[in-house]
Protein backbone atom coordinates (compact mmCIF):
# COMPACT_ATOMS: atom_id res chain seq x y z
CA UNK A 1 0.00 0.00 0.00
CA UNK A 2 2.45 2.20 1.08
CA UNK A 3 4.63 1.69 -2.12
CA UNK A 4 1.29 3.55 -4.05
CA UNK A 5 2.06 1.23 -7.51
CA UNK A 6 -1.83 0.54 -6.91
CA UNK A 7 -2.43 4.37 -7.52
CA UNK A 8 -4.22 5.92 -10.75
CA UNK A 9 -5.45 9.86 -11.05
CA UNK A 10 -8.03 10.76 -13.28
CA UNK A 11 -7.65 14.21 -14.44
CA UNK A 12 -7.13 17.10 -17.15
CA UNK A 13 -3.95 18.69 -17.04
CA UNK A 14 -5.20 22.54 -16.63
CA UNK A 15 -7.95 21.30 -13.60
CA UNK A 16 -7.15 23.23 -9.96
CA UNK A 17 -9.20 20.25 -8.98
CA UNK A 18 -6.59 17.29 -10.48
CA UNK A 19 -3.68 19.49 -9.51
CA UNK A 20 -4.03 19.28 -5.87
CA UNK A 21 -4.07 15.79 -5.78
CA UNK A 22 -1.06 15.00 -7.72
CA UNK A 23 1.09 18.02 -6.06
CA UNK A 24 -0.55 15.88 -2.87
CA UNK A 25 0.34 12.54 -3.95
CA UNK A 26 4.04 14.08 -5.20
CA UNK A 27 4.55 15.98 -1.67
CA UNK A 28 3.74 11.93 -0.04
CA UNK A 29 6.69 10.39 -2.80
CA UNK A 30 3.32 8.20 -3.82
CA UNK A 31 4.06 6.86 -7.44
CA UNK A 32 0.70 7.19 -9.50
CA UNK A 33 -0.64 6.27 -13.02
CA UNK A 34 -2.11 9.70 -14.19
CA UNK A 35 -4.61 9.44 -16.86
CA UNK A 36 -5.47 12.60 -18.67
CA UNK A 37 -9.45 12.50 -19.44
CA UNK A 38 -11.01 14.65 -22.06
CA UNK A 39 -13.97 16.44 -21.07
CA UNK A 40 -15.71 16.29 -24.64
CA UNK A 41 -15.70 12.10 -24.45
CA UNK A 42 -15.16 11.10 -20.71
CA UNK A 43 -13.50 7.69 -20.54
CA UNK A 44 -16.03 4.58 -19.09
CA UNK A 45 -14.08 4.55 -16.25
CA UNK A 46 -14.75 8.26 -15.13
CA UNK A 47 -17.91 7.77 -15.58
CA UNK A 48 -18.41 4.56 -13.85
CA UNK A 49 -15.73 5.64 -11.13
CA UNK A 50 -18.10 9.13 -10.21
CA UNK A 51 -21.12 7.94 -11.43
CA UNK A 52 -22.79 11.48 -9.60
CA UNK A 53 -20.82 14.29 -11.14
CA UNK A 54 -19.15 12.67 -13.54
CA UNK A 55 -15.63 14.89 -12.72
CA UNK A 56 -12.71 14.95 -12.47
CA UNK A 57 -10.26 14.04 -10.33
CA UNK A 58 -11.12 10.91 -9.44
CA UNK A 59 -8.40 8.79 -7.04
CA UNK A 60 -8.36 5.03 -7.96
CA UNK A 61 -7.06 3.13 -5.15
CA UNK A 62 -6.91 -0.67 -4.99
CA UNK A 63 -9.56 -0.72 -7.27
CA UNK A 64 -12.01 1.44 -5.22
CA UNK A 65 -12.64 4.98 -6.41
CA UNK A 66 -12.33 8.44 -3.80
CA UNK A 67 -14.15 12.03 -5.59
CA UNK A 68 -14.10 15.75 -4.89
CA UNK A 69 -10.59 16.66 -4.81
CA UNK A 70 -10.35 18.10 -1.06
CA UNK A 71 -11.67 14.45 0.30
CA UNK A 72 -9.08 13.41 -1.92
CA UNK A 73 -6.48 15.35 -0.36
CA UNK A 74 -8.06 14.47 3.23
CA UNK A 75 -8.13 10.71 2.41
CA UNK A 76 -4.61 10.77 0.77
CA UNK A 77 -3.31 12.11 4.23
CA UNK A 78 -5.20 9.56 6.33
CA UNK A 79 -4.29 6.55 4.16
CA UNK A 80 -0.26 7.75 4.25
CA UNK A 81 -0.19 10.02 7.48
CA UNK A 82 3.02 11.80 8.41
CA UNK A 83 6.22 10.05 9.62
CA UNK A 84 7.30 6.84 8.35
CA UNK A 85 10.10 7.61 6.09
CA UNK A 86 9.74 11.71 6.25
CA UNK A 87 6.65 11.82 4.59
CA UNK A 88 4.80 15.42 5.39
CA UNK A 89 1.40 16.06 7.13
CA UNK A 90 -1.34 17.85 5.12
CA UNK A 91 -3.43 18.72 7.67
CA UNK A 92 -2.18 19.89 10.73
CA UNK A 93 -2.62 17.22 13.71
CA UNK A 94 -4.59 20.29 15.98
CA UNK A 95 -8.06 20.25 15.46
CA UNK A 96 -8.77 23.55 15.71
CA UNK A 97 -5.84 23.92 13.65
CA UNK A 98 -7.71 21.52 11.35
CA UNK A 99 -10.77 23.14 11.11
CA UNK A 100 -9.12 26.42 10.19
CA UNK A 101 -7.53 24.68 7.13
CA UNK A 102 -11.01 23.06 6.69
CA UNK A 103 -12.18 26.69 6.81
CA UNK A 104 -9.98 27.97 4.55
CA UNK A 105 -9.52 25.45 1.81
CA UNK A 106 -13.54 26.26 1.64
CA UNK A 107 -13.29 29.56 1.56
CA UNK A 108 -10.91 29.28 -1.19
CA UNK A 109 -12.89 26.91 -3.11
CA UNK A 110 -15.95 29.12 -3.07
CA UNK A 111 -14.73 32.90 -3.32
CA UNK A 112 -11.84 32.00 -5.87
CA UNK A 113 -13.44 29.37 -6.95
CA UNK A 114 -16.47 31.23 -8.68
CA UNK A 115 -14.57 34.07 -9.27
CA UNK A 116 -12.26 32.11 -11.15
CA UNK A 117 -15.03 30.68 -13.44
CA UNK A 118 -16.70 34.23 -13.51
CA UNK A 119 -13.40 35.00 -14.86
CA UNK A 120 -12.47 32.77 -17.88
CA UNK A 121 -15.56 30.70 -18.85
CA UNK A 122 -19.14 32.60 -17.22
CA UNK A 123 -17.97 35.82 -18.59
CA UNK A 124 -20.01 37.23 -21.90
CA UNK A 125 -17.57 40.98 -22.00
CA UNK A 126 -15.09 42.54 -20.35
CA UNK A 127 -17.19 44.16 -17.80
CA UNK A 128 -18.61 40.52 -16.63
CA UNK A 129 -14.70 39.97 -16.47
CA UNK A 130 -14.05 42.84 -14.76
CA UNK A 131 -16.69 42.51 -12.06
CA UNK A 132 -14.66 38.75 -11.62
CA UNK A 133 -11.17 39.99 -11.54
CA UNK A 134 -12.66 42.46 -8.20
CA UNK A 135 -14.23 38.94 -6.78
CA UNK A 136 -11.30 37.63 -7.46
CA UNK A 137 -9.21 40.45 -5.57
CA UNK A 138 -11.07 40.91 -2.75
CA UNK A 139 -11.12 36.99 -1.83
CA UNK A 140 -7.44 37.08 -2.17
CA UNK A 141 -7.30 40.09 0.24
CA UNK A 142 -9.22 38.12 2.50
CA UNK A 143 -6.98 35.16 2.41
CA UNK A 144 -3.70 37.36 2.41
CA UNK A 145 -4.94 37.94 6.79
CA UNK A 146 -5.77 34.27 6.33
CA UNK A 147 -2.15 33.23 5.43
CA UNK A 148 -0.21 35.80 7.94
CA UNK A 149 -3.04 33.97 10.68
CA UNK A 150 -1.78 30.03 9.33
CA UNK A 151 1.43 30.40 8.38
CA UNK A 152 2.61 32.07 11.85
CA UNK A 153 5.59 33.49 9.88
CA UNK A 154 6.51 30.70 7.73
CA UNK A 155 6.32 29.77 4.05
CA UNK A 156 3.05 28.31 3.27
CA UNK A 157 -0.37 28.39 4.74
CA UNK A 158 0.41 24.93 6.32
CA UNK A 159 3.64 26.33 8.01
CA UNK A 160 7.30 24.97 6.72
CA UNK A 161 5.39 22.49 4.21
CA UNK A 162 2.35 22.61 1.90
CA UNK A 163 -0.49 22.45 3.16
CA UNK A 164 -4.06 21.60 2.37
CA UNK A 165 -4.75 25.70 2.15
CA UNK A 166 -2.01 25.68 0.21
CA UNK A 167 -2.51 22.66 -2.29
CA UNK A 168 -6.27 24.08 -2.48
CA UNK A 169 -5.39 27.72 -3.81
CA UNK A 170 -2.39 26.62 -5.52
CA UNK A 171 -4.15 24.47 -7.96
CA UNK A 172 -5.73 27.82 -9.72
CA UNK A 173 -2.31 29.15 -10.11
CA UNK A 174 -1.76 28.46 -13.88
CA UNK A 175 -5.10 29.53 -14.52
CA UNK A 176 -3.73 32.75 -12.97
CA UNK A 177 -1.41 33.13 -15.63
CA UNK A 178 -3.69 33.25 -18.11
CA UNK A 179 -5.96 36.24 -16.16
CA UNK A 180 -2.68 37.81 -15.70
CA UNK A 181 -1.86 37.48 -19.59
CA UNK A 182 -5.33 38.99 -20.54
CA UNK A 183 -5.56 41.80 -17.58
CA UNK A 184 -1.88 42.71 -17.96
CA UNK A 185 -1.17 42.91 -14.37
CA UNK A 186 -0.69 40.16 -11.90
CA UNK A 187 -3.64 38.92 -10.23
CA UNK A 188 -2.11 38.23 -6.97
CA UNK A 189 -0.54 41.68 -6.47
CA UNK A 190 2.76 42.18 -4.79
CA UNK A 191 1.42 45.79 -3.49
CA UNK A 192 -2.27 44.74 -2.02
CA UNK A 193 -1.51 41.29 -1.21
CA UNK A 194 2.37 41.02 -0.76
CA UNK A 195 2.21 37.69 1.71
CA UNK A 196 0.31 35.90 -1.31
CA UNK A 197 2.57 37.20 -3.94
CA UNK A 198 5.80 35.77 -1.91
CA UNK A 199 3.77 32.38 -1.26
CA UNK A 200 3.30 32.58 -4.98
CA UNK A 201 6.45 32.39 -6.13
CA UNK A 202 7.39 29.61 -3.37
CA UNK A 203 4.24 27.31 -4.37
CA UNK A 204 5.56 27.37 -7.68
CA UNK A 205 9.20 26.90 -7.23
CA UNK A 206 8.22 23.86 -4.68
CA UNK A 207 9.69 20.35 -6.54
CA UNK A 208 6.44 18.75 -5.96
CA UNK A 209 4.57 21.67 -7.84
CA UNK A 210 6.95 21.64 -11.06
CA UNK A 211 5.52 19.93 -14.01
CA UNK A 212 2.21 20.34 -11.95
CA UNK A 213 0.87 23.46 -12.37
CA UNK A 214 0.79 24.38 -15.92
CA UNK A 215 2.99 27.21 -17.17
CA UNK A 216 2.29 27.51 -21.08
CA UNK A 217 -0.34 30.45 -21.26
CA UNK A 218 -0.23 30.25 -25.05
CA UNK A 219 -1.52 26.26 -25.06
CA UNK A 220 -3.50 26.71 -21.60
CA UNK A 221 -5.20 30.07 -23.88
CA UNK A 222 -5.79 27.20 -26.56
CA UNK A 223 -7.81 24.99 -24.09
CA UNK A 224 -9.72 27.64 -22.45
CA UNK A 225 -11.40 28.61 -26.64
CA UNK A 226 -11.62 24.73 -26.71
CA UNK A 227 -13.65 24.76 -23.41
CA UNK A 228 -16.18 28.21 -24.22
CA UNK A 229 -16.74 26.19 -27.41
CA UNK A 230 -18.20 23.18 -25.38
CA UNK B 1 -12.71 19.94 28.09
CA UNK B 2 -14.46 16.13 28.21
CA UNK B 3 -16.99 17.93 29.85
CA UNK B 4 -17.82 20.67 27.49
CA UNK B 5 -18.94 23.25 30.17
CA UNK B 6 -16.44 25.49 27.91
CA UNK B 7 -19.23 24.96 24.99
CA UNK B 8 -20.86 27.32 23.04
CA UNK B 9 -23.28 26.92 20.27
CA UNK B 10 -24.92 29.94 18.19
CA UNK B 11 -27.15 29.15 16.12
CA UNK B 12 -31.13 29.86 14.90
CA UNK B 13 -33.76 26.78 15.83
CA UNK B 14 -34.42 26.77 11.94
CA UNK B 15 -31.62 26.46 10.58
CA UNK B 16 -30.51 23.02 9.35
CA UNK B 17 -26.71 24.01 9.27
CA UNK B 18 -27.42 24.83 13.44
CA UNK B 19 -29.09 21.78 14.02
CA UNK B 20 -26.71 19.29 12.83
CA UNK B 21 -23.78 20.74 15.48
CA UNK B 22 -26.89 20.84 18.47
CA UNK B 23 -27.28 17.10 17.28
CA UNK B 24 -23.77 15.99 17.50
CA UNK B 25 -23.31 17.84 21.05
CA UNK B 26 -26.18 15.83 22.24
CA UNK B 27 -25.06 12.69 20.66
CA UNK B 28 -21.57 13.44 22.33
CA UNK B 29 -23.01 13.99 25.46
CA UNK B 30 -21.60 17.20 25.67
CA UNK B 31 -23.46 20.24 27.39
CA UNK B 32 -23.44 23.22 25.89
CA UNK B 33 -24.96 27.02 25.75
CA UNK B 34 -27.09 27.73 23.46
CA UNK B 35 -27.54 31.01 22.23
CA UNK B 36 -30.49 32.00 19.42
CA UNK B 37 -29.54 34.15 17.05
CA UNK B 38 -31.71 36.88 15.34
CA UNK B 39 -31.10 37.20 11.67
CA UNK B 40 -32.37 40.71 11.44
CA UNK B 41 -30.15 41.84 14.11
CA UNK B 42 -27.38 39.82 14.32
CA UNK B 43 -24.98 39.65 17.51
CA UNK B 44 -21.48 41.15 17.88
CA UNK B 45 -20.48 37.87 19.32
CA UNK B 46 -21.67 36.55 15.66
CA UNK B 47 -20.21 38.96 13.49
CA UNK B 48 -16.92 38.66 15.63
CA UNK B 49 -16.52 35.15 15.64
CA UNK B 50 -17.65 34.76 12.34
CA UNK B 51 -16.20 37.95 10.08
CA UNK B 52 -16.02 36.21 7.05
CA UNK B 53 -19.18 34.54 6.56
CA UNK B 54 -21.20 35.96 9.45
CA UNK B 55 -23.53 33.29 9.86
CA UNK B 56 -24.34 30.65 12.05
CA UNK B 57 -23.69 27.89 13.43
CA UNK B 58 -20.64 29.40 15.51
CA UNK B 59 -19.18 26.66 17.59
CA UNK B 60 -17.39 28.46 20.83
CA UNK B 61 -14.59 26.21 22.72
CA UNK B 62 -12.65 27.20 24.89
CA UNK B 63 -12.61 30.66 23.95
CA UNK B 64 -11.97 29.62 20.38
CA UNK B 65 -14.26 29.98 17.26
CA UNK B 66 -15.27 27.30 14.80
CA UNK B 67 -17.20 28.07 11.74
CA UNK B 68 -18.63 26.30 8.84
CA UNK B 69 -21.76 23.19 10.07
CA UNK B 70 -19.64 20.71 8.34
CA UNK B 71 -15.93 21.66 9.53
CA UNK B 72 -17.48 22.22 13.24
CA UNK B 73 -18.70 18.47 13.11
CA UNK B 74 -15.87 17.02 12.31
CA UNK B 75 -13.70 19.70 15.27
CA UNK B 76 -16.22 18.00 17.64
CA UNK B 77 -15.53 14.30 16.40
CA UNK B 78 -12.18 14.99 16.75
CA UNK B 79 -11.76 16.53 20.06
CA UNK B 80 -13.94 14.54 21.16
CA UNK B 81 -13.66 10.71 19.63
CA UNK B 82 -15.34 7.67 19.93
CA UNK B 83 -14.46 5.38 23.38
CA UNK B 84 -14.75 6.85 26.95
CA UNK B 85 -18.35 7.00 28.26
CA UNK B 86 -19.85 4.69 25.11
CA UNK B 87 -19.28 8.10 23.43
CA UNK B 88 -20.17 7.75 19.76
CA UNK B 89 -18.03 8.10 16.61
CA UNK B 90 -19.81 10.34 14.17
CA UNK B 91 -17.01 9.69 11.55
CA UNK B 92 -15.97 6.16 10.59
CA UNK B 93 -12.62 5.37 11.35
CA UNK B 94 -11.64 3.92 8.02
CA UNK B 95 -10.14 6.29 5.93
CA UNK B 96 -12.49 5.21 2.46
CA UNK B 97 -15.82 5.06 4.95
CA UNK B 98 -14.50 8.32 5.72
CA UNK B 99 -14.31 9.80 2.25
CA UNK B 100 -17.63 8.00 1.13
CA UNK B 101 -19.52 10.34 4.59
CA UNK B 102 -18.01 13.26 3.40
CA UNK B 103 -18.57 12.70 -0.13
CA UNK B 104 -22.65 12.05 0.78
CA UNK B 105 -22.28 14.93 2.90
CA UNK B 106 -21.20 17.17 0.56
CA UNK B 107 -24.26 15.73 -2.01
CA UNK B 108 -26.61 16.65 0.47
CA UNK B 109 -25.36 20.52 1.01
CA UNK B 110 -24.92 20.77 -2.62
CA UNK B 111 -27.66 18.84 -4.44
CA UNK B 112 -30.91 18.72 -0.89
CA UNK B 113 -29.50 22.54 0.29
CA UNK B 114 -30.23 23.96 -3.13
CA UNK B 115 -33.67 22.82 -3.77
CA UNK B 116 -34.79 23.69 0.16
CA UNK B 117 -33.61 26.92 -1.05
CA UNK B 118 -35.30 26.78 -4.18
CA UNK B 119 -38.44 25.47 -2.94
CA UNK B 120 -38.79 28.14 -0.02
CA UNK B 121 -36.78 30.76 -0.30
CA UNK B 122 -36.07 31.98 -3.64
CA UNK B 123 -39.08 30.10 -5.80
CA UNK B 124 -41.23 33.28 -7.30
CA UNK B 125 -44.53 30.94 -8.19
CA UNK B 126 -45.38 27.55 -7.99
CA UNK B 127 -44.07 26.68 -10.97
CA UNK B 128 -40.45 27.59 -9.79
CA UNK B 129 -41.30 25.96 -6.57
CA UNK B 130 -42.48 22.76 -8.59
CA UNK B 131 -39.20 22.64 -10.66
CA UNK B 132 -37.23 23.17 -6.97
CA UNK B 133 -39.23 19.98 -5.40
CA UNK B 134 -38.53 17.89 -8.49
CA UNK B 135 -34.62 18.90 -8.10
CA UNK B 136 -35.18 17.47 -4.16
CA UNK B 137 -36.81 14.59 -5.22
CA UNK B 138 -34.07 13.47 -7.67
CA UNK B 139 -31.34 14.18 -5.04
CA UNK B 140 -33.26 12.05 -2.86
CA UNK B 141 -33.71 9.07 -4.96
CA UNK B 142 -29.89 9.09 -5.61
CA UNK B 143 -29.14 9.06 -1.69
CA UNK B 144 -31.81 6.46 -1.63
CA UNK B 145 -29.12 4.33 -3.35
CA UNK B 146 -26.36 5.88 -0.97
CA UNK B 147 -27.90 4.58 1.99
CA UNK B 148 -27.71 1.22 1.20
CA UNK B 149 -24.68 1.50 0.20
CA UNK B 150 -23.65 3.31 3.69
CA UNK B 151 -25.94 1.79 6.34
CA UNK B 152 -25.06 -2.01 4.89
CA UNK B 153 -28.87 -2.95 6.17
CA UNK B 154 -28.27 -0.81 9.44
CA UNK B 155 -31.05 1.60 10.57
CA UNK B 156 -28.37 5.05 9.79
CA UNK B 157 -25.66 6.04 7.07
CA UNK B 158 -23.36 5.95 9.98
CA UNK B 159 -24.27 1.99 10.80
CA UNK B 160 -26.10 1.50 13.63
CA UNK B 161 -25.68 5.11 15.49
CA UNK B 162 -26.12 8.41 13.69
CA UNK B 163 -22.97 9.56 11.63
CA UNK B 164 -22.34 12.85 9.42
CA UNK B 165 -24.14 11.68 6.31
CA UNK B 166 -27.44 11.64 8.57
CA UNK B 167 -26.56 15.00 10.61
CA UNK B 168 -26.44 16.04 7.73
CA UNK B 169 -29.59 15.55 5.90
CA UNK B 170 -31.42 15.47 9.03
CA UNK B 171 -31.22 18.80 9.74
CA UNK B 172 -33.35 19.65 6.79
CA UNK B 173 -35.91 17.34 8.05
CA UNK B 174 -37.92 20.45 9.86
CA UNK B 175 -38.03 22.19 6.35
CA UNK B 176 -39.63 18.80 4.91
CA UNK B 177 -42.80 19.22 7.07
CA UNK B 178 -43.28 22.76 5.99
CA UNK B 179 -42.30 21.35 2.34
CA UNK B 180 -44.86 18.52 2.86
CA UNK B 181 -47.99 20.81 3.88
CA UNK B 182 -47.28 23.03 1.28
CA UNK B 183 -47.07 20.80 -1.45
CA UNK B 184 -49.58 18.16 -0.07
CA UNK B 185 -47.45 14.64 0.05
CA UNK B 186 -44.38 13.61 1.78
CA UNK B 187 -41.06 14.55 0.21
CA UNK B 188 -39.41 11.63 1.15
CA UNK B 189 -42.29 9.62 0.03
CA UNK B 190 -42.56 6.04 1.23
CA UNK B 191 -43.00 4.64 -2.40
CA UNK B 192 -40.06 5.95 -4.39
CA UNK B 193 -37.56 5.69 -1.16
CA UNK B 194 -38.74 3.52 1.19
CA UNK B 195 -35.09 3.40 2.92
CA UNK B 196 -35.08 6.99 3.23
CA UNK B 197 -38.68 7.32 4.48
CA UNK B 198 -37.56 4.79 7.18
CA UNK B 199 -34.69 6.47 7.98
CA UNK B 200 -36.86 9.81 8.76
CA UNK B 201 -39.04 8.28 11.08
CA UNK B 202 -35.84 6.61 13.25
CA UNK B 203 -33.86 10.05 12.98
CA UNK B 204 -36.78 12.13 14.21
CA UNK B 205 -37.28 9.78 17.02
CA UNK B 206 -33.72 9.99 18.14
CA UNK B 207 -33.29 11.04 21.72
CA UNK B 208 -30.41 13.15 20.29
CA UNK B 209 -32.75 14.76 17.88
CA UNK B 210 -35.54 15.29 19.87
CA UNK B 211 -36.19 19.04 20.30
CA UNK B 212 -33.71 19.88 18.44
CA UNK B 213 -35.08 19.27 15.10
CA UNK B 214 -37.87 21.07 14.92
CA UNK B 215 -42.25 19.97 13.81
CA UNK B 216 -44.20 22.78 15.01
CA UNK B 217 -45.07 23.63 10.91
CA UNK B 218 -47.39 26.59 11.76
CA UNK B 219 -44.58 27.98 14.04
CA UNK B 220 -41.73 27.39 11.10
CA UNK B 221 -44.10 28.81 8.57
CA UNK B 222 -44.71 31.90 10.55
CA UNK B 223 -40.78 32.20 10.58
CA UNK B 224 -40.88 31.59 6.82
CA UNK B 225 -43.01 34.42 6.03
CA UNK B 226 -40.41 36.27 8.53
CA UNK B 227 -36.99 35.09 6.23
CA UNK B 228 -38.90 35.58 2.90
CA UNK B 229 -39.79 39.68 3.95
CA UNK B 230 -36.27 40.19 4.76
Amino acid sequence: MAGGGDLKVLGVWTSPFAIRVRVVLNLKGLPYEYAEEDLGNKSALLVGSNPVHKKVPVLIHGGRAVNESQIIVQYIDEVWPAGAGGRPAVLPSDPYERAMARFWAAFVDDKVGSAWTGMLFKCKNEEERAEAVARAEAALETLEGAFKECSKGKPFFGGDGIGLVDVVLGGYLGWFLVVNRIIGRRLIDPARTPLLAGWEDRFRATEAVKGVVPDDVDKMLVFLQKLRAM
